[in-house]
Parts: C-alpha cells; sequence; structure tokens
C-alpha cells in the first residue's frame, strides 16, 4: 500500500500539496489535483485514516455487538439485519460506519467485548441480549465508550436503553385469552439469564393477579428461544396434569415448534388450544391456523436506536436533544386464528 | 478511559512496571502483579491496541464484508452467520477476530469497501457476492491487503477464491430431470450483475447441450434472489406460450413463493410441474411437497474460507500451506417430492 511520500516522489510534487490536493483544499490548481488524484488511484494510495483516528480519538465506527451462538445461526433470525439498515440510516448523516462484532458461542460476552474494546476499533458500541445483570455495562461505563444497551438490565441503572415492551406483550396477551374464558394460561420464558425473560414474566404475572387469578409456577415454561425449544415447550405443556387451555410464546420462532409438536399429539392450535405468537416472523407466516401475534418495525427501531446514542455522543448530541431518554418500544397486536376459541364457561 | 500513566500514578509505581506487570513479563513480584491488575480493573484501564497496531502495522481483526440489502434482511438469510462461526474458529487459534462489515444497500459496494480500507481497522478481508466485474478486487489488489473471494468473478483472475458448485448443481438438476423425460426446463437466475448467476445458467446449457437438447433463452428467468421472486417466477412460468414441465431455482428462499404462486393457478408443484431447489434453508423445510435440493455445511464452508485466507497472509501461511488453492465447494442432492413425477414419453 503506498502512502503520501511515495505518491509525492512518484509525482515530483511536495507532500504539502499533494495533501492539499487529496483534501479538496482550493489552492491547488485544477490539473495538480487531477494529477495527484489519477497517481493516487493508479497506485492504490489509501488515505492512512488509522493514524487519524489516533491523533482526533475516533475511529468514526460505532460496534454492535451480536451473539452468534448455535441457536441464533440455525433459527437464521433476521432481527439484527433488520435494526442495520435502520441504524445506518442515521450514521449515514455523520459519515459514521456501522460493524457488526460477532460473539464466537464460546466465549464469555464480558471477555470478548473487553477484547474488542482494546482494540479501539469503536468510538461507541451498541450492545444487545442484555443479562439481567451484565458485567459488560460496568466496562463499558469505566472505559468510557458511549453506548447503548438494546435491552434492560438491572446493571444499567446509569445506562441509557431502549427495550421492547415485554410488559405490554404479556399483558394484552393475557387480557385477550382472559376475555375468552382462558384462566389456565401458560407462558413460556427462555432458559438463559436474559433479562427479557424476567420483565414478561413479571408483566405476565401483574396481569393475571390484576384479573383476581393467582400466579403458578408450573405454567412458566423456560425452554431454549428456537423452534426446537417451542416443541420442547408443547411437550412440557402436555405433560402437566390439568392441562392449560392457553399458552404465550416469548420467541417468533417458537410456535413453528410448538405447532408441529401439538399437532404429533392430535391437539390442534386455535381449536384444543389457544396460542398467541411474540414477534411477527416471515417464517412463522406460513403457519395454519394463522399465529396471532405482535408486530414492530425493525427498521425504525433501528432509526430510534441509532439516534437514541448520538444523543449520548458529545459530538452529536446537539442533532438529537429530543432522543436520550430511555425507550420502551411498542409492539402491535396481529389478530389471527391461533386463539380464536372460547373456552366453555362451567355452570 | 484511564491509559497506562494514571494506572501508574495511582499505584505510585513506574509505568515501566506497570508495563511489564500489565503484559505478564516474568520480572515482576507477584503481590506487584496482583495490586496492578486489581487497579487495572477497577478503574477500567484497557490496552491501547490502536496505537499498538499501528506500530505494527496490524489490527489483529478480519472483515466479512456484506451486504445489508433489502432482499437480505426481508429474507433473514442465515447464511453468514452460518459461515462466521467456521471463520471464528480458525481464527481464534491465532487470536484474531472476525468483524462483518454491512455495505448499506444504498452505497456502491466499491466506495464503501474503500472507505473501510481507508479506516484501517482490518488486517485482511473477505468479500463475497462477488459481481461478473469487480472493481472491489482490484482495490483491495492495489492496496495490498490481504483477502479472499467467496465467489468468482471475472477481474479474480490473480485472487483467491471459493465458491459454491454451481455448474455441479446445475448439471445434476439438469440430468435428475431429463432421466425423468423432461426436456422443456426453466431456471431462475438472479436479475443481478452476480457472477454466480452467469456460472448456473453455463452450467445448465451445457447439461442440455450434453443431451441434445437445444437451449432456448426464453426459459431462462431472471428475478430477485428472494421469496418474491420466486412468486414472480412462477408467475412467468406460467405465462410461456409452451410451459416448461420443470424448473430448477438458484435461491433458497424462492421455492416458498414459487409454491405460493403456482398453487394460486391450481398448479401442483411435484405433480403438475417437477421443482428442484437450491440450497436446503429452514424455512423451506415446510413445504408440502417437500423440495428436492442440495445442502451443504455452512460451518465447513467457513473453516475452509478462514484456512485459505489465513494461507493467503504472511503471518500465518506456514501453519495452512495446503489451503491456498481455489476451491469449488460441494453440495449434496437431498430428494424431496418436488421432482417425482414422470414426463409422458410421446409416441
Amino acid at each position: 500500500m503506498k502512502g503520501i511520500r511515495q505518491l509525492a516522489d512518484h509525482l515530483d510534487i511536495s507532500i504539502g500539496t499533494v495533501s492539499r490536493a487529496l483534501n479538496g483544499k482550493p489552492d491547488v490548481n485544477e490539473e495538480t489535483r487531477r494529477r495527484v488524484l489519477a497517481a493516487a488511484e493508479e497506485l492504490g494510495y489509501v488515505a492512512n485514516q488509522s493514524g487519524r483516528s489516533l491523533r482526533q480519538g475516533e475511529t468514526k465506527v460505532i460496534g454492535l455487538m451480536i451473539a452468534s451462538s448455535k441457536e441464533t445461526v440455525e433459527n437464521a433470525d433476521n432481527f439484527f439485519l433488520g435494526v442495520t439498515s435502520g441504524l445506518q440510516s442515521v450514521f449515514a448523516r455523520h459519515k459514521l460506519d456501522l460493524i457488526m462484532l460477532p460473539c464466537p458461542n464460546d466465549e464469555d460476552p464480558h471477555e470478548y467485548l473487553k477484547r474488542m474494546v482494546a482494540r479501539r476499533i469503536v468510538d461507541a458500541m451498541i450492545i444487545s441480549e442484555t443479562q439481567r445483570i451484565d458485567r459488560r455495562i460496568d466496562l463499558l461505563s469505566r472505559a468510557k465508550i458511549p453506548f447503548i444497551t438494546l435491552g434492560r438490565s438491572l446493571s444499567a441503572s446509569n445506562a441509557t436503553w431502549i427495550d421492547l415492551d415485554f410488559e405490554g406483550v404479556a399483558k394484552r396477551a393475557v387480557e385477550r385469552l382472559i376475555a375468552r374464558g382462558h384462566r389456565r394460561i401458560a407462558i413460556t420464558v427462555p432458559s438463559s439469564e436474559i433479562n427479557l425473560g424476567y420483565i414478561f414474566v413479571e408483566g405476565y404475572r401483574h396481569a393475571l393477579e390484576q384479573h383476581g387469578i393467582p400466579f403458578d409456577p408450573s405454567l412458566v415454561i423456560r425452554v431454549k428461544s428456537s423452534e426446537q425449544g417451542g416443541y420442547q415447550a408443547a411437550h412440557e405443556l402436555l405433560l402437566l396434569e390439568e392441562r392449560p387451555t392457553a399458552v404465550i410464546l416469548i420467541y417468533e420462532l417458537m410456535a413453528i415448534g410448538l405447532y408441529r409438536r401439538l399437532m404429533e399429539s392430535g391437539v390442534m392450535p386455535g381449536r384444543d388450544l389457544a396460542v398467541i405468537g411474540f414477534r411477527d416472523a416471515p417464517r412463522s407466516r406460513f403457519l395454519q391456523p394463522s399465529l396471532t401475534c405482535f408486530r414492530m418495525s425493525l427498521h425504525d427501531l433501528g432509526v430510534k436506536l441509532g439516534r437514541m446514542l448520538l444523543a449520548n455522543m458529545p459530538a452529536y448530541a446537539e442533532f438529537y436533544s429530543g432522543d436520550g431518554r430511555n425507550t420502551i418500544w411498542p409492539l402491535e397486536l396481529v389478530p389471527g386464528e391461533s386463539d380464536v376459541f372460547q373456552v366453555a364457561v362451567k355452570a
């Protein structure tokens, strides 16, 4: 790779002039500028922004840390790619680039992030899949790297976060089912320490209690957030002594595995068991009967996430003064046929 | 963020000793080392690897450039996440990290890559979705950045590449259909300038000619690589004057849209039209009748890609001396019910 010195030598022009030509300064004549740019292209000159960044203390790169677990891969989740386009639409205005940092599934996310911070390739970070206690938040706070979390955490009291409205989803699902006569309503939650599971169960428990239905821990089914987890959840549901009449799912692809296991046992979703799914996903649109679930725009979520992050970065805060506050992101109910049946009221 | 000087001041120890303690040098006593590491943790000290890299000329980071087009997002393609785990398993041995560089869908990939190269955040690059003529290859060659392409290109005569066996897939699909009496066999290809489309059609054309069937350009259907593209392909197929009896698809999710459009017209895949899909994908496993398609391990492809890249990097080449050659990656046929019907032989 050629540097500016080789370029100046090749053209027999001073380094200062070459630099001014490359940087579009007005005091270079047009012919010289053309010669410099042509030679730069020909010789493969690339400005050393790494050196520049070190002086300015910025890389103009924002990192998005994602888990690349076996589950994420097999389930081909479009969540992060969807959010990416929204983030980029905001960052592009400031000539900032987004890179994705996929944490290997056999590595501790805290250690991984520590190493990526040490590499100094990003000016700011977005972390996701926040755990109930998440040491990454401390790490970024202490390293004084601007960041935002996609997801709440007990560790995030001083951090800015945006999170999906898990309480709202749980509440509306429970109320919809209660209105149709259901009282034994099961719920699935992730088997990991991811924080959203706690929030989801709290919303469910609260909504039940508001309707005078006691919380029954045996109806909280902990499984992996995957199609396979859905299969497992159905399996456990069917083994319960007094079978619930409805189930609320936490993860978009669970419905696929759940339907399969139910049908294997001759239990028809929407007729024998009411099912409410979580996020609308392309893969679950083929389910028969169609799934009642919730919808959101990933692009819009990405836009808001980007604005909130920049509101926390001194260089950009002035443009996003209204975007700094923690945000609960709403989801809209999409009625399907999977929860249409009414429970017969006992005399 | 605290630097080494603040750390030394805080501990009242010389910078040299702090540095030796942090770097695990043996001439520091155990008690001092413990104090230094504890303070480093407490104060949020992070080694400035950017400075280190600048001196050593390496970042220990490998970039994987991916397109984040609207199609990729909507189709929730798991291709790159699948390859990532394989790449990471190779890179981890050398303490190299993989980052993903998602090119925004409204930006020219060449300009995007130029900027990312200028940012100097990666030691080497993997580029994918190679176009028939791909200026990114020239750019990386001239910038003297080690790279490998996932996909062939007319521009890649001096580059190392790995590519899926598109010819082999086209050939086996054609031969399987010919053996069942088909002679009017349609094929779908991407409407873009992506190179794989050219290779796929060449393989198809060659296989037909080997069996004495003339190539008919009207049977080559150019559509987007998406579910919607599959819908469109079926639509165009149904409008052809002499309808083909079979179709070969290029992209994994096309089958879903194609099935839908066919069924809307009462045309049953596997009974009225033989269908052979491309890569086996979780989302297409729910199709009825089941899809005949091809299978590969994304993880293993990632491993090979990683090994080939390192074989091209001076610092690692010695470990991968057998991995430097261009590679055609095989796919295995998965028979389904979508291509079972035989064409009646005319008397």
